[in-house]
């Protein structure tokens, strides 16, 4: 498998950063993430677009412009030669003489083998816990992962598939998906502020129809009062949450709007 | 310069860390930082103390009990000859297969020309400003300045030294620096809750006897109806604030408080 780091194309088992960087040092760096599905690279643009602004937001100037990027990510997916992957862009502090002040960013592109959702999890939904939380700069993709990691003993101990958070009282996003509800109207809701705007979660909003689907303000107790919920994200796309710690979600089974959404959804992506 | 990392000492140019790290991806690590005053290292077991209770807070496992660590440092010390200089420890993630989940943390220990305060700051004192934030985990040093290094750029603006951080009314903390102020009592009080326990804060409260020196809650009207202000850290020891944005603090020069405060610490330090 190939990377891509400062101008090369590297074997990614032989490439590594220097100890001077800020994103080591001080966890300051930004990243976007998509995936191929069968050498089709589905929302592509939107991607490129949150990455260049994260990279604006976080002070961090990309050292290359949008089309030699599209096509240093093209050289590597044929390199790599792999039909159905993830790409990662990362763009870290850079090499920081002081280890704090910004420098030049140094830019990684890596290839990952893409997760699956198992069949079971699609089928039966998933259960869920909650922790009082807010991310740093909720806008920006940053690799700030601090609290998202440390939960993941939790999550496990607890036999559940992700972490929501919240805030008084508020809820906004898992460490790396978003949430949404059908509330008891058959609406279809998804926080609107302080998130993360995953591009899942937009091409869920665009499916906005006969169903009607919005962002708005949500609590925790609309979450369990909700009739189905479901989270979103470029690897999982949809998955049900049937349960909420020990509180059962509606009928414990993944929702019928659940189901027609992930099914749309599917077919906007083979559009691409 | 040496560094050593994963069991060997290495040129620091020459140090590297593979892109798969948790500290790079996912901004994940802590560390610590202690000084070398002439050949002396003031309170250093202080410093190991709070980089292991990081570590454990962290889920990270140190690869080295104590005593081994302490030999490695010497060790470097003495292959680098610097009488005056800064000690990193930094422990990160790990290389991570999937990208999220913590492995074997990497030790890298490195060491850096220590930065001076000028003559100039230790006598005008300095001038702060504020941002409303609270750091994610207070207590553990991790490695996440991700607020820190991104306000670095108003700092400058304002032709501040540094910024204050409050949330809801509450101070607590700078980015890597504690806060003290003087009250109209003549009370020395730090922000006891939600703040880094810093070792130059704990020296500074173990200075309590003919003057009060004590934690207690602090809002932004203490600091700014303080008759005195100062910061506290490794490597500045005790800088005065004599501004808040644009208010001045007591008289606009570093109070007596302080300055005794200062003189104290440093006869503290150098009976190391």
């Amino acid at each position: 498998m190939y990377a891509f780091f400062n101008n090369e194309f590297l074997p990614a088992e032989k490439t590594f950063v220097h100890i001077s960087d800020l994103a080591l040092q001080r966890g300051y760096g930004v990243f976007d993430f998509f995936k191929i599905v069968e050498g089709r690279i589905p929302f592509m643009e939107d991607y490129l677009q949150r990455f260049y602004q994260s990279a604006e937001q976080m002070q961090l100037p990309v050292p290359l412009p949008e089309d030699p990027l599209k096509e240093i990510i093209f050289e590597l997916i044929k390199r790599n030669d792999m039909e159905n992957a993830g790409i990662k862009l990362l763009l870290t502090g850079g090499y920081s003489a002081d280890g704090y002040t910004i420098e030049s960013p140094n830019l990684v592109i890596t290839q990952h083998v893409l997760p699956t959702v198992s069949q079971k999890v699609l089928e039966e939904g998933v259960k869920i816990i909650t922790h009082e939380f807010r991310r740093e700069m909720p806008l920006i993709k940053s690799i700030n992962y601090t609290t998202g990691i440390w939960l993941q003993r939790s999550v496990k101990e607890q036999h559940a598939y992700d972490v929501l958070y919240h805030l008084n009282g508020e809820v906004t996003e898992f460490p790396r998906c978003n949430l949404f509800i059908v509330n008891n109207k058959g609406e279809v809701i998804t926080p609107g502020e302080n998130v993360l705007q995953g591009i899942t979660r937009k091409n869920v909003l665009a499916l906005n129809g006969d169903i009607a689907i919005s962002t708005g303000k949500l609590t925790l107790t609309d979450v369990l009062d909700a009739r189905e919920a479901f989270l979103t994200s470029t690897t999982k796309r949809i998955v049900p949450i049937v349960q909420v710690e020990e509180q059962i979600i509606g009928t414990g089974r993944p929702g019928q709007v659940t189901r027609e959404l992930a099914k749309r959804l599917l077919e906007k992506e083979n559009m691409y």
